[in-house]
């Protein structure tokens, strides 16, 4: 009610709105067929029960709200946790903590204070609810509390560091509100700009020579470093597929990362096709550039492909074969800034961090086209890939009928001007009919052309 | 009158507007009480002469406009001088000055130099008349003139330094311009930037190793230093809070930064408040982040804490203590960033300018938040932290007023209802008055429910 | 037809539209004067001509049109070929490559895979066919295979390159457009940005001791170089001018410099000049500055002069005397940046690339300022200098005429209204006249007030 120069835009969520159709659809779901037989029945049952642990668990949400406060925290921390990989489930969460804790416990602490104190300190700067309780301020909190940790050079366990890892997890959602208030403008989510911003800020303000809180050392390449084609090790190679989507929360274990693919899994199978995809794609551009194999193994290659190439695969672009042969070349594109970055940071003593999959992802969606098949969502109406794959499907129905109603009424209306034009006619004498009729077809042509006209550039666009 | 793309909006002044409302208000005081007693003269007197020094000497400005214009200039100067601390005052700047002459003529020379060609590089390019009368593109220039003469290498007294100065004095109002023009779409003042960036691009585009204009030399840090806290010693750590306040203008001597404190005072007293407590802040960050000693008692932990912590403090916010909190946060963030920007800068071997201070106090700038006590002023109104916060009471009031006023008529309609009602029931039979009564609640309900509702989230919000 | 977020307006091309109305001006010229004698008739028929290979080229672009695709992409290709000097023109584009295979044939064969593939890919990813066809997504195409070739260190007819050159290329509009979206909103055009970005992306992935793409060695200076003024080469210096022309496409010959000057001067005298000072002022600089003789020579400080002044001079500034010296500024103080960015660049072991010319054309172009003769032109009105100037004129004198008219009326309506108060006086009696008459001036003074104050403004905007 202030005069505010705030716009209400920008206080709507960092990366996508909670929408609560899925529970009423889900009570329709039940009312819908009328005789179903025991066949039907059954698979109604199952959907019904997939559909309460899949996709962004809405109905859990739902439920969650009457709950008392610390649960509900609990809820949004885990949607936090497996927001990271563009995730809004919390049992994703849960498996993701799970892999976590197999991999170091001192970690996944980290992670989970990190991601405490993001959403504890998005409530008290009176950010947006529902935001919070999808998860949108705990994501970049994890990942700036397990990186912290990874990076810290003091050894696990060292208590002091909690210290910095609140300060940096309570800046999270500032840094977040103050990015989407310029991300909004072109209604592009912030991702994980403000843990790459904070976690290079921690390590870049105490560095590797402090006292307090001293960091892994990282330096630039100085010299070749030997490459022989003959000592590839292909099942390593193929390990660091999984290890790929594990570095995304900095795991070099690979069964961590197979964890977190069966987290991807069970709330989205487009999600979890493109993490894979992605973290292949990264492997193999490490090859093309011929980068250290000890680093392909490592994951270092394919973290932020897998991240880049589930954001454009499905999540802000609806899935169509269009989108997804960008999300591959939007994986290409980020492997290759991945090592640009890499070696650019390394200069500060800094790891590459996201930052290559925040540029890549936000070009490619900054991308304007005329072809219609590579369909931006809107920031608000983004969920999961497959949800929004309906939801696109729905608009170009929508569309289909508006375009075909449009033209029967055309139709309608030149058969109308035709028949009263034909009935004049008979009336009049039979020698002018002929100039009339021409003047009828040119009528037509002319309506049709712009038709046509955009039929022939639809045409063309297809051919991509 | 040309179709240009070029928005008003956008000529606007850079940091705050000349309003001259304060000497229409001074008219009206004499007139104001009818028969007051000589305390009541006194103190009426003394206010009046208080306010002809204080705040922003609107007064002694409208004054000015019918001076030879090279006294004008003089005023725009002092003013710029004084910007720096967004204090828009000239017996401040005159003040700013003799604490500068205090630390080194030399530089106070090339200060004034770089302010005078600003402010006249203003003119020639056409800039807001009002910007320029308010010191809004002197401040870069003083900064820039200041600074190139601190960081170069070729020792005081270098007369050939002035070239390169009063070039990149010239530039001020360029860079200014044109930040202004990106900065004015999210409403945000461009701070010192223009100075970051010009100072910047002076050192790195010479260097360390030229031969007309050697800069001092930055190099990052490769080892630990040595770090005993025994050898801390309290009076240098009490003297780094007027050295912190000092190095705002790159002086390191403590009674310059004292001078410069008085200054601030005259002004403004919540400005003088806050400055003292950023530099405290930044010097118990350097502790707590183990720098060296001497970078702390030196005052580079401090000056950019001075400056997000009077912007955030009062300044752009209105004050309220949310706002306070929120200013001491923006100062610790701010000490942070500082060490991160010192580290990397240091790798092109320059100095952190006053960048962590323009990035951290934006970033604080930029937040959207639901809590009404944290009240961003339009840029247009920004003038001084307590005209602020009269502008901001003023319009809570009003606010305030608009919705009693509604109520009452809320309420007086749903009582002239219930009575129309009343009166329509005594006319008819006594068997349906039940059913009538309900309705009337349940309209007062629904016409209750959603103010109860913000008075719930305004609750809320203050449990902050 | 979706309810794409996606503004049409960002579908605009990046730097220039295509307006075809010049081929309509040709159509009437001859048409224009009924009885011309012979000099006429072949100053007529010269100045046909001159528009056939002059300005942009725009009658042969129409007949293009009409032609076999693979033809109608050798037109985009040339025009792409010369856009980097903002020339929409094949010819030059033609000469430009006469240039390059002189330089270096296997560079000029990278340049044209690199226009080609560019050009390829806009309009596989759906790009404006208008924007694709004045080549505005070729020339950063030809600058990014020009310059990977250059910069590599694997020596020439290295055939692996191709690779990622096309990769590289191809990635030209993806960049393009996305930069279009950020940069469309302060209505400025991308200039070479996405060149800058893919060269130093390819550049830093790799880097020099890479196995594959190995670069050329940058290294920051670390000690001061001989500097004896007596050594100064006058007919060197002098020959770094067309040098600092021909490194706008990495050349070092001065021939192929020569050259392209000719392809500028061909389509656009205004272009041609400019590009001259720019390199001169450029020239200046280094010698300003203190940078080492061989870099001057060799043209490092000339090219982003010669693009900055073009730029400004003319070409999106519509040419009056007031922006010339704007270009004469934008070019010095793009030499500072210049070796600014080397500097900086150099500590990642790149290039300076144009990234000085981007900034400062930039940064010029986003002033804004109350001087009527400092027009920035509308993006999608921006065609080549000489067009640019005319339709700045017509628009001024449009606008003259308006305001005359306007004028008149009010004269005519004052008088008009004196003359119905002279009618009234003359029925009435002559005592009451006097008061009269000094109403009437009242009112004139109180109307010409304003006028005489924004012509007292535009005095004082003239004495710039």
């Amino acid at each position: 009610q202030y005069p505010s120069t705030q716009n209400t835009k920008e206080l709507q969520p960092l990366m996508a709105n909670p929408i609560c159709e899925t529970t009423e659809q889900k009570k329709q779901q039940p009312q819908g067929p009328e005789r179903p037989n025991s066949h039907q029945k059954f698979k109604a049952k199952l959907m019904q029960w997939v559909s309460y642990i899949a996709g962004d668990m809405a109905a859990f949400g739902e439920w969650m709200k009457g709950q008392f406060i610390l649960l509900q925290i609990l809820d949004w921390v885990l949607r936090g946790a497996a927001q990271v990989m563009f995730v809004n489930n919390p049992l994703s969460g849960l498996i993701i903590f799970a892999g976590l804790i197999l991999q170091n416990r001192w970690w996944a602490l980290n992670g989970f204070v990190g991601t405490l104190f993001a959403t504890i300190s998005a409530l008290i700067i009176g950010q947006n609810r529902g935001a919070i309780a999808n998860g949108l301020y705990g994501y970049n909190g994890i990942l700036v509390g397990l990186l912290m940790a990874v990076f810290s050079n003091a050894g696990d366990w060292y208590w002091w560091l909690l210290l910095p890892n609140i300060f940096m997890s309570m800046a999270c959602p500032i840094v977040s509100s103050a990015l989407a208030s310029i991300n909004s403008r072109w209604d592009l989510p912030v991702f994980t700009l403000p843990f790459n911003i904070l976690v290079c800020l921690h390590m870049v303000a105490t560095g590797h020579y402090n006292h307090h809180f001293p960091q892994v050392l990282f330096q630039p390449r100085t010299s070749m470093h030997n490459l022989t084609w003959s000592e590839l090790d292909y099942p390593k190679l193929f390990r660091s597929i999984p290890v790929g989507i594990g570095q995304v929360y900095g795991c070099d274990n690979a069964w961590t990362g197979g964890i977190f693919m069966i987290a991807l899994f069970i709330s989205s199978p487009i999600t979890f096709a493109h993490a894979t995809i992605g973290s292949a794609v990264g492997m193999v551009s490490g090859l093309a550039l011929a980068a250290p194999f000890q680093n392909i193994y490592f994951g270092l290659w394919g973290y932020n492909c897998v991240l880049a190439c589930i954001a454009i695969g499905g999540m802000f672009y609806a899935l169509t074969w269009q989108t997804h042969l960008l999300a591959v070349a939007c994986a290409f594109f980020c492997a290759y800034l991945g090592s640009a970055i890499a070696n650019v940071m390394s200069t500060f003593g800094l790891p590459a961090c996201t930052w290559p999959f925040c540029l890549s992802a936000l070009t490619f969606l900054l991308i304007t086209t005329e072809i219609k098949n590579i369909y931006k969502l809107p920031l608000a109406n983004v969920t999961y890939p497959e949800k929004n794959l309906i939801y696109f499907w729905k608009m170009k129905k929508e569309e289909r009928i508006a375009k075909q109603r449009k033209k029967q009424e055309k139709d309608m209306a030149s058969q109308q001007k035709k028949e009263e034009i034909m009935a004049a006619m008979e009336m009049k004498a039979h020698q002018h009919l002929d100039v009339c009729t021409v003047d009828v077809q040119q009528e037509e042509t002319t309506q049709n052309r712009p038709d046509r006209n955009s039929e022939a550039t639809e045409l063309n666009l297809t051919k991509l």
